[in-house]
């Protein structure tokens, strides 16, 4: 695998086309905060200066929102960025990494290009990650990740904390929970696994989704002082866009507009949900910025994609089971929720789908 | 080694201080295009949408310039991001590279971080990279990779094109010459090593320093089609900043903003220069966006770094010998290069140093 994703602007040219209307990739449609752009945009004449190789704002503005020390964070990226050096610190060459089959493959994609040998373990039916194989394999392998992405993507299921605290106390004591928390801020802090501060465990979380920063790439890794100083022995200290920062800390601050962009989201899920039973499709019930539509069979799920594709609306769909038959789409704004809305009844009234 | 570089920002902290001459980086003091600046601030709205992850704009853009394919380009984020790459590409943990002793540090860390062996060869005694004792060894070490940056960092010493030949021809056939052209953008391109496309070679541009874009994190490795396939294997697709990638491009636009800032970048070197005869200093001929400039000794010299932070201006000085009683000082502004100029004179004045 050498490209996890095709990106739209390759699709754009293959199909001549400038503009697409792009649900494909949870990326925010509500944008970032207007004051995040105000404040990048008042330091873009500064660029010409790296960014603070250390972070020490955003970390400390991250550390007083989650109660921890600054010395707890690691800013990256990017989660793909953090996910690789998890990977590189610690998974040897020829070690294991459990992760459930088809969840999002930037880990696998890091797993094979530092050499280790993935375990993969099948979705539930429904498409939750089941906790219960991935714990019994990790007993059994041993590996030294196990990666699991709650809420979950492609699938936008949400395992309690309850259910979570019972996995990661269930791990052999050498296994590493890596947590992919990239669609967190769309559920409620009360529903989150706690706050807990441990060697075997990293949660990821970015400002992609619900702060709407994609385009930044800027993300953090909430663990210990020791795993921290792993990471500083490996990462790429310039590596953080200096934009970056400036936007993620006015992010943070604008409370406000995150609430904003977490009730248009929920929104936009409930207007896929009756889409989907208007047209006598199942969804799953997402806790991200997207939802899951069933069509016929993975054929078919292929051939929409394609079809809405032709038709200016980009969005991705899962490639293997149990949730292959599905396609994705990303939370639009309500006129993009109406193209896509209008696009896919067109697809569906099509004999050949 | 875990920190390559403290920034500025830790230093403030130390300090107390709200501000610093910033001269420690050569960072362009002289800002990024103003037309970059536009391009980017008015897509700022838009970072909410990842970047294209195969820079397919940017990469036809540095393809018109460079007179090579795009299939021939790679983009990353930042020279230390592509310098990362190639060393986990083709250093082998056990395997040696070698370098110059004192250059820029950062490809030591990522040999190291890879657990290459590092081998090391001194500068000659004027500062510059010794490239027949480089080709010795490597003749004698069958290294991975040879890395030369030209101009090279810290001493702003250049290598004649023809030397640059002379020296890639005499590696063995198994040794990739991983050329470092960060500051290749302020030398004429006539008096560059000429265009080729090998499997040897890998050339590291950036957009960090004529282009005034540090902060942005990208720059580009011109290198063979084989080569990029194998970057696009193990690089973080998603991990260049879409504001950047915009800027990037705008930069290419404006030749007239690189000229200006080419040119105010020598007249900072002349006064650099004047500044150090004035002084009855040596100073090095730089081609570069800074000169370093002969303390009495190393110690001396890392006495005048810290009393001129004191002053509130920051400079860096090269830790090993030959260079060690040098301080480095990045092309300024006009009322940056004073300030520099009286802390200097100030701080020399003074019995201690």
């Amino acid at each position: 695998m050498t490209t996890p994703f095709v990106g739209p602007e390759e699709l754009m040219r293959a199909a001549g086309r400038s503009e697409l209307v792009r649900l494909g990739a949870n990326e925010s449609a509500f944008g970032p905060s207007p004051k995040a752009v105000a404040a990048m945009s008042a330091e873009l004449p500064r660029i010409s200066w790296y960014g603070d190789p250390e972070s020490l704002d955003l970390r400390d503005a991250l550390a007083a929102k989650h109660g921890c020390g600054p010395q707890e964070i690691v800013i990256g990226a990017g989660i793909d960025d953090l996910m690789g050096l998890a990977v590189r610190a610690f998974v040897a060459p020829g070690a294991a990494a459990v992760a459930t089959r088809g969840t999002y493959p930037t880990f696998a994609y890091h797993v094979a290009g530092y050499g280790g040998e993935l375990v993969e373990v099948p979705y539930r039916a429904d498409g939750t990650p089941d906790c219960e194989a991935l714990a019994a394999r990790a007993r059994r392998q041993k590996p030294a990740i196990v990666y699991l992405a709650n809420p979950d993507n492609p699938s936008g299921r949400f395992i309690s904390r309850d259910e979570i605290e019972h996995f990661y106390r269930s791990l052999p004591l050498g296994t590493l929970l890596l947590l992919d928390e990239a669609y967190a801020d769309f559920v409620d802090d009360a529903e989150l696994a706690p706050p807990r501060f441990e060697d075997r465990l990293i949660r990821l979380r970015t400002f992609s989704k619900a702060y709407g920063m994609a385009g930044a790439r800027i993300g953090y890794a909430l663990t210990t002082r020791r795993n921290a100083h792993t990471f500083q022995k490996i990462r790429l200290h310039y590596g953080v866009n200096r934009t970056a920062q400036i936007g993620a800390l006015a992010s943070l601050r604008d409370d406000a507009f995150r609430d904003y962009v977490i009730a248009e989201t929920a929104r936009a899920r409930e207007d896929y949900y009756a889409l989907a039973r208007g047209l006598g499709r199942r969804s799953i019930e997402s806790r991200t910025n997207f939802v899951c539509i069933e069509m016929e069979s993975p054929a078919a799920a292929v051939r929409v994609m394609e079809e809405l594709l032709r038709r200016g609306v980009w969005i991705r769909k899962p490639g293997l089971p149990p949730l292959d038959a599905y396609v994705r789409v990303s939370a639009g704004t309500p006129p993009m929720r109406r193209a896509f809305a209008q696009a896919l009844r067109q697809v569906l009234a099509q004999a050949s789908v």
